[in-house]
């Protein structure tokens, strides 16, 4: 048995991010596939394990944990990397890592959603949200372009969390040649070992009718 | 001069976050007026403070801090007040910042800024923002239906981050007495010494029209 479950499906950035530090991290971890097009994540089993609802969750032995910037934070701990050096940089992280949950993920995984996974997605709503997105990659354009990475030199959980939705740009109508600086901070994730797309990287791709 | 300085404005729930802590932890503080309705976070001198173009931002000397979580964060250690005892507090605190970033500050602060500080929203817009704003309330109901605060018996910073909009439930169409729990979660909040409401504790109430 893996030393790590991650309860996860493709189509989530947010378990991605999970799921791309465990690979990074070289971890001995295995998916355990979440039905959430067909309601999973909302029974009440899975609400017993994660009263938010959510993916992704990771298990290890009798824990879990739930929200993704917990889990790369936990990871980063054991795993020592990724993680901070210091308490000025951990909060330098969790600086991003809140940016990313309230203004960056939260406007893309909802537009994504409703652009390629809804039925009729309501226009005003999608135009709030094109709006909303593009405001938050501009402060992301601006941030890579002043490091090689969100917090200095070297890549750390910041990284990880932003990235969870963006090698999808095209599902939420996005060009990278627009973003030069976000396109070159993306091209050096994808150049870390260990590093794979999150269609191929977590199960449920492609989607059954 | 004040020890600590918070650039705030009364209509604010994110600085509220940031200027209660810094009342209940009775800290020496002053508030620094932002004339965010007239455009100042959005200046070059406030994007040179802070990338990411919002308030709370707290500055002691020749340091500041940004995003209330972190604000939150860094405050808890100062005064060793209202944090954790441990990494697995730490993390479930986090955990409960990040849902409140994601999941219910983000939500409810639009649907708010939207109903109350421009004209004639957009009605879909609205109901999109509306079910959200149930649906993130109910998970907090629940939460705090199983112990007197967030994590525990004890108040802690993630109390503090999540109470930050709501005690302006009329302005995002909520009634608390919809919500037992949370009705009740929070007249434990105002019962803490220091506690004030938003537009007494922070400049800028009632706007100028």
């Amino acid at each position: 048995m893996a030393d790590f479950t991650l309860y996860c499906f493709a189509q989530s950035g947010n378990a991605y991010k999970a799921a791309l530090m465990l690979n990074v991290c070289r971890a001995d971890w295995t998916p355990r596939f979440v039905d959430f097009f067909h309601g999973e994540t909302n029974s009440e089993a899975f609400r017993e394990m994660n009263a938010m609802a959510e993916v992704p969750v990771l298990v290890r032995g009798d824990k879990s944990w739930s929200q993704s910037g917990v889990i790369l934070d936990y990871l980063a701990e054991y795993f020592q990397k990724f993680g901070w050096s210091n308490d000025e940089e951990r909060r330098e992280i969790l600086r991003w890592l809140l940016f990313d949950n309230h203004k960056l993920t939260s406007y893309i995984a909802t537009f994504r959603y409703l652009l390629q996974f809804t039925k009729n997605p309501e226009p005003k709503v999608l135009e709030f949200l094109r709006q909303r997105t593009k405001s938050a990659l501009g402060v992301l354009e601006q941030q890579v372009g002043k490091s090689d990475y969100i917090v200095g030199d070297h890549p750390t959980i910041a990284d990880i969390s932003l990235c969870g939705y963006l090698f999808w740009p095209e599902e939420f109508e996005t060009n990278w040649s627009d973003y030069a600086n976000i396109q070159s901070w993306l091209n050096r994730i994808k150049s870390l070992p260990g590093w794979v797309h999150p269609y191929e990287l977590m199960p449920g791709y492609p989607l059954e009718e």
